[in-house]
């Protein structure tokens, strides 16, 4: 039970260490029927993966996703899918320095507090390298959506200081992917995108945020107390590597609303129930009601920096930590489709789960 | 699988409707030969309950607490402990103006829409009559951390526009209970009480914001990938009644921070490995590190108003919909308790997952 | 995780100990929109409860069911369904003597070994007294399968060595309620009923086998691997107390048969598919085929007996016990009802399961 | 939720089909610290693969089983264990015959009955080949008991209408691995398998049964109500390919025995407390109480027999099947190590979750 499944219906489990043989997932509830496209899953990888564009890690990684199991003649079979990606661009010896220190805001210290030994190559278990797995099994759940028309769009909200402040109603979300920071405005792209390489030549690190759109899901997803969707939607995000923070429609702003304000009048439009605002971000009481699902979230800096920075190693003696390892500079742009296969899980679930709210 | 049950080992489920016969909640896991002191429970009981001041609803309700199994003699057994509050103060008919229209932002369209009908009194199990279950359930969590020494604290840090900006570490948390609105800051309590009266005479509702600090957490509890520690608190705020973001540690702000001002150097102090600032929040890579745990939560405001809104009902046509419930004007003081119990539920549980992390 | 839960989608938790105020069973998960007839829960209520006739126990309980939640209207609303019943006639000083010593055959000591210490009046949580709670769920299950035309018979097919070898079909299972030993051949009914008035007499006690019957079960119940639905089935069983053993379809002789002789071939019928022979007791590789499911359960005497015993208390010191207590002195006729509700639980939860097979 | 996963903390998953790329396992929650011997693991995978002696399948399968994660430098780190076992001789072409029949007593109409499709090749999921996966993961189970002494050894203890009588502690289960058919009597293990060697020449199959008999077991394993630890192994073992029967203890011959006959009385011997005799087959009240545990599993004849059969198609029209695949007379030789491995992991898991019985 070290929490490595998520999901109770549409459950995916991964494995799998940075430097290890492999990583992967096995998808296990994923009903019969649907059709797999390998194509889908393989665009979703590129969008995660490492060495991309000038501004993410130049560590190379194919992070090719072979099929294992449960999808014959191309439809899923019902029983667990499992996808296997192979480690690679492996280097460990990148890594021998690290062997005994605890880095500044890494998992060294805890995960040896907690296990008393470490896979310290790369991070091991700790490293965004795991979130491959979430891609993969993200991407198939976002098939198993597609067939319910449910699209989700995640796109960089912010990076440092600059913000994209327009509501996402005002955006063509489809330019997202036009650039390599991944927000849909070219203007703050481009700014967001200087900003990078500029941290980037420093040999620092900077933060960011992600919105996500979720559009089209029906009326009636998530459960009445502990898992309530944007509860869910919540721990999903919280569990992605580098995540601080998580809001919801009004988010923390509604804590300076008044009620007036801030409730959303209903309304008959087409002969559905809509409300004329959406401050709820499209879940009231932990229920979807219709409206378009949004929340923004928050990530901290990488923790791998060039500088040198003061630590001490497992036996608690003083040492100096200096960053050798290829790492990102700014987090968001691989994030997004991490972002969205996250969402993509929680909702495939949650529709699946609403197969039995009435008899 | 209404999403009811919270927690893997010291598992938690909930029942009960506002005003129904009861409400209440079993704990299956609570390890035997844990002294229970009914006198804990009740204290948090007043902590929460309705009518407790004048800036809460009015509604009076007893909140006891009936321990019906899993304790003998003054200990736990080891099996299940059923906590029955029973519903006294009902007035169903108070709500029968409701029955059949959606008030805004509240649950009613959604239930309907997911399970076809609800219990339209009092919101039925969408209502914050709910969490009193929760902070029952929290008071005997909370013994067995006290048994390890294990502090929870939290605190109103914001009611609308006013806040408490202070770090903790200035605050003296021991005057929280002192004033009706719970926040330890003398001066920024009596503003928040001023305001939240005036908002009370508007009719209306206001939001707010608590913060909670747990101090003297273990380094290793929480566990690598999807049940990180604060992922699994942030679920547990977030599933909480009119909560709309969470933020741990640095939060959203880290999204503004560099790697060289965020991270949180190592260094050895009196035997035990320590960070020098605290931006990670108590965890790093989902994991505690003996560092005090800190993180916010925000709510918004309440959704029952006095001011007639514009609505629909169940067949779609526009209705004027008023409220006529007694009502809380601010939610956080009554919900300080509740993100106590929500996060000693978490670490309740991963205190006694981590009993498997080693051989 | 005490183990006090059953289920996946349709789940039940019970709690309570024999003597302690009250034991119940929460549903969460019965889908919304069941109607909820109390009458047919008291109608398995009282086919368990004790002291129903002169080959039972003479204990007296009223084991009136309370609904506290989930119902509205007289329907379930899709949230946790909440039975209670109150413990009447404790009488704990029946059993001071026993409190530090243990019972043969009992668990008196395995739950000391395990918690420490134990609730020792009447067996406490170990108590088949706790079956009155998954009755009771059992029948709001059945209520569930009833709109499905699933149909569950239990009954009586052994005591001692007095055996019903008839095969099912040939009996009326219509008569298995005339007769209080549960058996719907009168003939070897009254047997039995003579056998157990014996015992009785003699301070004893007998075994005895209860077989079960599943009509109507759609073909596509049950998991491929692990959650096979004989595999619930026989641990759905396997936890009532007292039971030893469990076999479906052709059971314990099949290790004796050949393939050509027990494989069930299949042909057409009425536009259906089915079986020949029904060795197979209607599951293949852990699925149900469509065909009648059947199983039969192996009880053992029950171990209170008048009759003294050697034993030693927890100082480990020899010591004589002798029951006192109300006991029954064969356990089948009122397990009969607790059969039909494990095999209800089972398929209520593999019903809603099912709901996922495919896209 | 396809029902591929077992255990609540020591939790294991498999994947795979009889003819995909791979089938395999990840367990998640085995504790950090443990010594993984991969020589552990090819002994027992030697045990059960096909190919192994005369009287079983001749297919051949090198299930060489590779540790793709979870380990590091000999050691488990407390992160998901790995094991994948490659598919090597496939031959689907086999199998193309069956494509769209229903083999008599297969899971073919099942599964189609469920997904709608379904993978025919070797009967895809439904292949016993899953079991490999079980045991390799039971192999490191085994690892985690011998830390804690806990031995278990099952035999062959049934073929056909060949029974071995003795009690098993009248045997040497040292001679278990001696004969090809594993059982420990070499004159009945002669008998055994002059049978299976005559049904084979018949083109025929046979059942037969599986003992098992666990040493060391502390006390106060299991839980009081539905996961009692013979629920668990009976549904661990009826979850096994084949099975039909689980009896424990003094099983279904308990259901003629008297309650003064029955009872294990106590007595102290050596400063422990034991049972004189133990019909309670080391478990008492759903826990176990330091006795051995001993228990029965009655495997049905294998279902792929030479012989012409009737059957249907997809269409429902009839049909004839011929076994032309490679398949074992009488599965219990190779299921021994399957057996034991199902054992291995319900003790593991219960080891695991006794961690929490106490504060």
């Amino acid at each position: 039970m070290s929490g490595s499944t998520f999901g109770k219906i549409f459950k995916v489990s991964t494995f799998g260490e940075s430097h290890g043989l492999a990583i992967g997932a096995t998808i296990d509830g994923c009903p019969a029927g649907l059709s797999i496209d390998p194509q889908l899953i393989a665009k979703d990888m590129q969008r995660r993966r490492p060495g991309q564009s000038k501004i993410t890690t130049q560590r190379k990684e194919a992070d090719e996703v072979e099929i294992i199991s449960g999808v014959f003649e191309g439809k899923s079979t019902g029983t667990p899918i499992h996808l296997l990606i192979k480690n690679k661009d492996q280097r460990s010896r990148d890594y021998s320095h690290i062997k005994d220190k605890f880095r500044p805001s890494h998992a060294d210290f805890t995960y040896t507090a907690k296990y008393g030994h470490r896979d310290y190559r790369g991070g091991g278990r700790s490293s965004a390298r795991e979130t491959a797995a979430r891609v993969a099994a993200g991407a198939i759940a976002k098939m198993l959506l597609n067939k319910h028309d449910i699209k989700i769009w995640a796109y960089v909200s912010q990076v440092g200081h600059i913000q994209l402040d327009k509501h996402y109603k005002k955006l063509n979300l489809e330019l997202t992917e036009t650039n390599i920071i991944r927000c849909p405005d070219p203007q703050i792209a481009e700014k967001m995108i200087q900003l990078v390489s500029e941290i980037r030549k420093q040999g620092d690190t900077i933060g960011g945020c992600i919105s996500c759109i979720i559009q089209n899901c029906p009326a009636g997803l998530g459960e009445p107390v502990f898992d309530k969707l944007h509860a869910e939607l919540g721990k999903a995000m919280l569990s992605i590597n580098a995540v601080k923070a998580f809001e919801y429609g009004s988010g923390f702003a509604a804590s300076q609303m008044k009620g007036s304000e801030h409730n959303d009048q209903f309304h008959s439009e087409e002969n559905a129930i809509r409300t004329t605002t959406n401050h709820s971000g499209g879940i009231q009481g932990g229920i979807s009601n219709g409206m378009d699902i949004h929340f923004k979230v928050g990530f901290k800096p990488v923790a791998t920096i060039v500088k040198a920075q003061s630590s001490v190693n497992q036996l608690g003696e003083k040492v100096q930590v200096e960053g050798k390892g290829r790492h990102d500079p700014c987090v968001v742009p691989r994030a997004v489709p991490i972002v969205e296969a996250m969402a993509a899980l929680v909702l495939a679930d949650h529709l699946l789960r609403a197969r039995s709210n009435r008899i």
